[in-house]
């Protein structure tokens, strides 16, 4: 794949389709029950995380990881892509309110570029509502994408490879080897009937996208029980135009559907390795009291855990970069010569803070019982309207080497969690 | 199922075996590459936590989820059930001293119920290795089940479901619906061939359960060829000894089998979920002062968010409790009327520690700063050999209402996640 040569996506016009209007039975129905308590919890602070089993009420597509609706990582994805021109988010319309509430602060900047409307009753009748949406606002695309709701990363150049495949093939899929044995059961007695080959399967994954005529032909064409019964468009296209797919192996960690609760802690940490990482240096001491292998130590354990890395020394660089990547974590390592000026920083531009103060006082290694105590109340008193999520770690240059590990354990599982649970609490190490 | 009369397991021999001989190469593909930093670092401490990307290195059976290796859970999860006569676990040749480096710490309690011996090429041949192993020893079970050495856990009940029905039906296995479409493509274009009707396929799951002399029998009629390119147990014995094996649908989140890296931090939150969580009270104070509504709901939280949870209100059963159940995490909820109390306890016999002191001095409602500090330093010097995970969290008796929430979540977080980096913290709230 590396050697094809991709299509320019700027030459095209593209609209995403993302069917979200199922109700989720299989997610719902998982075998561990909500006690009332939890119920009654369920707009608590608990949801943020779904380490905690409060949230299994609403379909798939709502549920929370890594801090947010899968849909709406599912969108920002999308909206990410300057070249994609229109998305079109299909919900059920009794949740349709819901969705357009959990979309709106990205509407905000982005509202003409999509749009939530209402779904139909199976994935195929939601989608044929996508269509004809397309048709009656005249979008005129001339690629339409189809995504699932419940599949919130999308890797850029991965979908351009895709769309190469569609621009040759007028239809184009991601595919993923089996990982279960395939049965079928006698339908009276359960017992067993068939076992399929499992090396001539393959699993269909989304995004799939179509060159806009075949898939419109083909779902104008399909019958009711395609409608209600099918599930994969690609066999629609197949069966109603004659245009045979290409189908393209996938990484099984970017494109699988969250369906179960299981589903939903493999998102959760998936996405958490997708966070924005932003490493900033302030170094208000002299310059041999810094530990430059401790820097770099810190930032490769940053760029093996995070696929985005980006490491800054430059305080005005950083200013901008505050204003303009929401969700982004900060990682600020600051040198300074006496525990007091701490206390000074200005930390309103942050959303989501990892503070890691260094003192360098060569008189008083260890701090005194007021200055540990300050900094507890300090550190609980930055959490505001602003900052989301800060945590300050607070050691000694003289102890940098000694407890290096720990510190850059520390700070990684911080930067990946962000515990709301312990946020403005200080760690001394 | 639940009107289903149960056979009695203890007037049956039961064999497991647990084919764990595979070298993983799907989940050592995964496309997030490791650096240089994160190879080096292996051994680290980071390696307890799957969050962190740095243990794609063994196969996945050796991968940590939950503080250990999945094997490690596999085979306690079996050795738990007393009517289980024997387990033998097949591991490739060169990890057969890993495997029992490993499984040595339940090797000392349990070593006359399992064993570990060298698998063959594939799943079947090792299967085979393990059922010659069986008549070898002359173990003569009446039943032998089969296990994925990656799928890591086992609910008791279950078992016995699927066991009921081998009784019955000879052979029985789980199944789970379809959460993919299945399709097969032409071979030289990668084109779109075949679409399977998902609705009339299922996955077939394990454990699966045989009358010995079925599965021995098929194994030994079986060809070359089945050997090495067959995935099916139940499908061995339908064809060689005409018997249909009994499918049982069960809970998706139960035992799915851990292929990609996704799989990993699905079963590492699954496997915290079944902790097991005992929650202690001490009153070190007059009655008057104990919130027992705050008491109820942290009760409440944690049987919402964990699958066994105990509550003791007596010093006397916590104390055997300690000493029987590895593993477990204390809740230790401690209310006393002077904070220096806390510096007193001795916490030697606990292994995981999740210590809140309510402070009932009514005279000091604001600990000075002596106070915090001696509390920040004694925290820090209670981790040691026999406490892993040692967590104290400090509040004051007038603040229990308007915190409840806040110290609800943060015992739940720490008790589920039990994070090494944090460990030996105080939470002051």
């Amino acid at each position: 794949m590396s050697k094809l040569s991709l299509i320019n996506v700027n030459s095209f016009k593209f609209v995403v389709i993302i069917p979200a209007a199922g109700s989720s039975e299989r997610m719902r129905s998982s075998s561990f029950s909500l006690s009332s308590s939890s119920l009654s919890n369920q707009n608590g602070p608990l949801n943020k995380n779904p380490v905690f089993r409060r949230q299994q009420v609403l379909p798939k597509q709502y549920q929370i990881a890594c801090s947010k609706p899968l849909i709406y990582h599912t969108v920002s994805s999308f909206l990410r892509l300057k070249w994609i021109d229109y998305i079109i988010v299909l919900a059920s319309p009794e949740l349709l309110k819901k969705m357009d509430e959990l979309l709106s602060s990205l509407a905000k900047q982005q509202q003409k570029r999509f749009e939530c409307i209402a779904g139909g009753t199976t994935r195929h009748r939601t989608i044929k509502i996508g269509l004809e949406h397309i048709e009656q606002k005249k979008l005129q695309p001339d690629y339409i994408i189809v995504h699932d709701g419940a599949r919130p990363l999308i890797d850029e150049r991965n979908l351009q490879e895709l769309l190469t495949e569609c621009y040759q093939h007028g239809a184009a899929g991601f595919c993923c080897d089996l990982t279960s044995t395939i049965i079928s059961v006698h339908k009276d007695t359960s017992t067993l009937n068939e076992v399929l080959d499992r090396s001539k399967y393959l699993a269909s994954e989304t995004p799939q996208a179509f060159r806009s005529n075949l898939i419109l032909d083909a779902y104008r064409k399909c019958t009711d029980d395609d409608l209600d019964y099918n599930t994969e468009c690609l066999d629609l296209v197949k069966r109603y135009t004659k245009f045979d797919a290409k189908l393209l192996p996938v990484d099984p960690n970017l494109y699988f559907k969250v369906t179960y609760r299981k589903d939903l802690f493999a998102a959760d940490n998936i996405l958490k390795e997708h966070r924005n990482i932003l490493l900033h240096c302030d170094f208000d001491c002299d310059k041999p009291f810094i530990n430059y292998k401790f820097i770099k130590q810190l930032k490769d354990d940053l760029v093996a855990n995070f696929a985005d890395v980006k490491y800054f020394s430059d305080s005005v660089k950083i200013k901008n970069l505050v204003q303009h990547s929401p969700g982004t974590v900060h990682v600020l390592l600051h040198y300074c010569e006496h525990w007091n000026i701490v206390l000074e920083q200005n930390l309103a531009a942050y959303e989501h803070l990892v503070y890691i103060v260094v003192n360098s006082d060569k008189d008083n290694v260890e701090l005194t019982n007021g200055a540990s105590s300050s900094l507890l109340k300090w550190s609980k008193s930055v959490i505001s309207k602003e900052i989301k999520n800060f945590y300050l770690i607070f050691t000694h240059a003289k102890n940098l080497d000694q407890e290096s590990l720990r510190i850059r354990n520390i700070v990684v599982y911080l930067s990946k969690e962000l515990p709301v649970e312990v946020s403005g609490q200080t760690f001394f190490i």
